[in-house]
């Protein structure tokens, strides 16, 4: 009773099926609710550049602009053919989808396992991003950013089991306060600099590098930047949840989601590099370049309080992606079948705790570290942009629909280039992190094959196709007793129903000899006239005569099923069940799993 | 499986009933087994007495030579008190009996709340004690000494699993090897110091003391003292695991145990006045007498070795007298049933689980600190010596025995000496911790009373005295079904077995109802012919609409029998079980406690 009090309070009420349609998402507001995790992204794309770069010295940080440009063009590539995808799946057209249905089932398991675990990380990740831009304001949290992390995942875990609609209301306002922080933090920081309005840089040293510049360095940092692309896949997953018509609407949020992106991410790199900002210690690289425009102001702390914020809802997008695709794969028999329970509120509880769970465990791992965490997300990101774009190319060669031609060029031109990003990011990161990636991804497929296997077997061996009808049995119905009392008698009158007189017995146990035979006396007057079978115990233990019992009677054959009566109190108040009872819990513990035995608990109510 | 083979790698093989008498113990092993808590408490008690003085400084220590003189007397008057009692009880005599026979339930239940925490001192206090011989030997092991007695602890737990008689023979040798060491030590270190034979004593700071030496100070330095008496209550609770004539030998090993004690303590004691020993820092009093008397030589490890090892034994009576009390109060029905099993080993399995469990607990919270854990202790012990002792004054009033009037006298200075000491000891040590005690007993006597009137209340409420014969019951047997498969069908199967056709229908709870005609149409063909109740669930909540449809059926009157048979996987493997049964065990928690409302579970074996 109270658990449920304190589940109603935390979630809400149920909601009926015919609430269903209600829940789904206007274009704002599904910007805001699937777009805030690749918006936030440019939180920490540019500082990842910057700190490959720094590798080689301060003078290597002007590389970072022909970089941007590059990862713009890769975004802007990837926009675009995400574009055909959430027109051609309106139904919701994921990796595992669009893989699923194009390229078969290993390929899809493949991009399934990347999705799962880039939604895992999408929490870590966007959560420590997060709190760093808590600490980089509030330096005193800095040493509790571990706690300030779970606190935060903890809360967005709360609001996801409350339900996806009032998440998106609740969310839509700090995605675009900090769209509006970003771009009023660039555009002034562009005009005040033009202008020479703003003071002079305090000093950060510039350190002279220890690697020299060459294409491997390039590479890594080009690869490190690809961190702003995370987050794309989730629109086109997420497709079912806005508002009809879906495809059209989804291909709108798409493109507003690329334009912002770009504009967002280019402004941020360009400032840092006009204003020399050096990355690394205990301050963002967006902190440091907000610092520089608006000096320890107001505007400052907004900027840093939108970053909080969206990197917050960025971790809210999994909890929309990942028990849906977990749904999907239970329904498909590849993960057990809890997943597939939609819960008391419409969302899928399951699938939010458990997320929440990996979460948290890869946070306290990598001790809250966003630039630790990274190296393990891309790889996992490119892996489905890769098969999902694949797939829409063999999608569209096979349908030959109006315009193939074209869009099999336009996502053909984004698998090759995401492909070719997969693999630089698997040889460049492989150290820091991402064999993890590579080793957890098989073994997730290998889970997926082997379950589905499983469920397939025992459906075939529980299909009712050439089934004769179920064999006749044997019935024996046994009522355990320590003592002759009225719960007792009335597990008795109970056992003499379930089956003829002949085969209903009473078995006793006999742990002290001297009880025996009161025991008998009195059975011989309550007994119902059922016969009582006195088992002696050499060595006191209640459940090796108990099991010896059962495997005499059913050693006559398979035939044999016996049922065991247990009588159990029924205390008036909780803790009252401590001091009864605790028999009944070893012998079902013991017979759970026995074949042919079934443990029926006869409850006698107390009434003090 | 593999549960029981580690239990019986710990425990050994079960021993039958017809072994029980072979586990009495003889005189010898006796005192061993029992007097170890009592010849133990000679490591601790002197540096208990120096810690109070050397607050006066180090001229106060001289006065531990008189106060250990009065706390020998005690001691003497204490065990010729406790030598009638142990004539009297040979079917054991500890304060929780003689208190019941002589002076009522509540004296007893006292004299029983304080035993059990007692016995959970003694093992958290001597397992600390033998850890700070050993640390005071191997300074090196001093910060891990939390640890350390967590591993004494479970090591003599394991080894009371294992049986009372092993333990005996086990923890012989050790207790005669520290009487030998101890008294070896005295006798040498006496004649060394006559004789002028010791090297010259190594500088110690005589601190200047900060009390002044007054009468409290005195009190205290004896109430401290008083800590050499613990564990001589031991051999009285345990007079029925000698062999016979148990009275006679139990008061053999009593006379033995006073004469061992006294004589040791004295001797420390001297030893340390005549050093001029200071207590303090991390090296216990016994140490440094011993490092003083054999330099740093092999005879100084033997003296330590030997503390420790019967230290950690005296942990060990506490697990003889546990258990053998609980399974007392058990009977008497003043705590739960389950501490009346006497276990596979002819051991009372869960007393002793229960007791490593606190004494764990204790050593956690005081950080292994033996002075810390001393001003607890020693309040239970005279507690329920002054109860014992009061008790024997009342029975030989009672019985008029031959010699009572000189009977009369021993116990009754008995009594009168140990309840002065225990007020003594309650007002001086109440704000070092005596007050923990002070609190938890009268928690635990009313703990007692509050199980024993439910205990008692259900005895009356079950009594079949006036009891006319169970009232008849109209039973309804449904069977949940959430598909239609093999498994199902032989549990519908089950169910036409349990009662008339008329009162059985499967019951389906509708999620999805796109599944429900389909379902429809295969219990059309394999129902058995057993009608098919559909329940719709507008929040997709399996047991809600269940629940209500039990409610519906059973609001019809009290005499409203439902059983719900439940069709429930057997996989093969162990980890397939996650992949099956889930709603089944959602179902059976839900039930567990309703009111006439019967759960099986019927089982089908997957043969993968």
């Amino acid at each position: 009773m109270r658990i449920t009090l304190l589940k109603r309070l935390l979630v809400g009420a149920p909601m009926p099926l015919a609430q269903a349609r209600h829940e789904r998402l206007g274009k704002a507001v599904a910007l805001a609710v699937f777009a805030s995790d690749p918006l936030s992204s440019v939180a920490y794309a540019t500082e990842e550049i910057l700190l490959v770069l720094v590798l080689a010295g301060s003078v290597a940080l002007s590389y970072s602009l022909p970089i941007a440009l590059g990862i713009a063009a890769l975004l802007a590539v990837v926009v675009t053919s995400y574009r055909q995808t959430v027109q051609a799946y309106p139904q919701g057209g994921g990796a595992y989808i669009v893989a699923k249905d194009n390229l078969g089932t290993f390929p899809a398991l493949t991009a399934a396992a990347a999705l799962l675990t880039d939604y895992v990380l999408t929490v870590s990740v966007s959560a420590a991003a997060g709190i760093a831009a808590l600490t980089s304001a509030v330096p005193a949290l800095h040493p509790h950013r571990i706690t300030l992390c779970v606190l935060a995942i903890a809360a967005v875990t709360v609001g996801n089991l409350r339900g996806v609609r009032e998440s998106g209301r609740l969310f839509a306002a700090p995605t675009y306060f900090f769209v509006v922080s970003i771009l009023g933090m660039v555009a002034y920081g562009l005009v005040a600099a033009a202008l020479h309005l703003l003071p002079e840089a305090p000093y950060e040293p510039h350190p002279s590098g220890f690697e020299g510049i060459g294409l491997f360095l390039l590479l890594r940092a080009y690869a490190a930047g690809c961190t702003a692309l995370t987050g794309v896949e989730a629109v086109s997953n997420g497709v079912p949840a806005l508002k009809p018509p879906e495809g059209r609407n989804a291909q709108v949020v798409m493109t507003w989601l690329g334009v912002l992106s770009i504009t967002m991410f280019l402004g941020i790199t360009y400032l840092a590099y006009d204003f020399g900002i050096v990355p690394g210690g205990q301050e963002t690289v967006v902190s440091k370049i907000a610092r520089r425009v608006f000096g320890a102001g107001l505007p400052y702390y907004g900027v840093q309080a939108a970053t909080m914020l969206i990197l917050l809802l960025a971790a809210n997008t999994s909890y929309a992606g990942f028990p849906r695709l977990s749904s999907i794969l239970a329904r498909d028999r590849f993960v057990p079948r809890q997943f597939a329970n939609q819960g008391d509120r419409l969302v899928f509880s399951n699938g939010i705790l458990i997320l929440s769970g990996f979460a948290i465990f890869l946070i306290v791992l990598f001790a809250g570290d966003t630039h630790a965490l990274l190296p393990l997300y891309a790889i996992g990101v490119f892996i489905s942009f890769t098969l999902s774009q694949g797939g829409m190319v063999r999608r569209w060669l096979r349908l030959r629909e109006k315009g193939w031609r074209w869009r099999v060029w336009v996502n053909g031109v984004g698998a090759v280039v995401t492909g070719i990003v997969l693999l630089t990011l698997a040889v460049t990161k492989f150290l820091e992190g991402a064999w993890i990636v590579v080793v957890v991804i098989p073994l997730l497929v290998v889970t997926f094959i082997v379950m589905h296997r499983h469920y397939e077997a025992v459906a075939v061996e529980l299909s009712l196709e050439s089934f004769d009808g179920p064999p006749e049995f044997q019935h024996t119905v046994l009522v355990l007793i320590g003592d002759v009392h009225r719960g007792v008698v009335r597990a008795v009158q109970y056992a003499k129903t379930l089956a003829p007189t002949a085969t209903v017995r009473a078995v006793y146990v006999e742990t002290d000899p001297a009880h025996t035979s009161r025991l008998e006396e009195k059975w011989a007057r309550w007994g119902l006239a059922v016969p009582l079978v006195v088992l002696t115990s050499p060595y006191r233990s209640l459940l090796r005569p108990l099991l010896d019992y059962l495997d005499q009677i059913q050693s006559r054959g398979d035939d044999q099923m016996v049922t065991i009566v247990l009588p159990e109190f029924l205390p008036r108040r909780w803790w009252q069940h401590i001091l009864h009872n605790q028999t009944a819990l070893l012998v079902k513990g013991a017979l759970l799993f026995r074949k042919n035995t079934v443990v029926a608990d006869v409850p006698y109510l107390l009434k003090r």
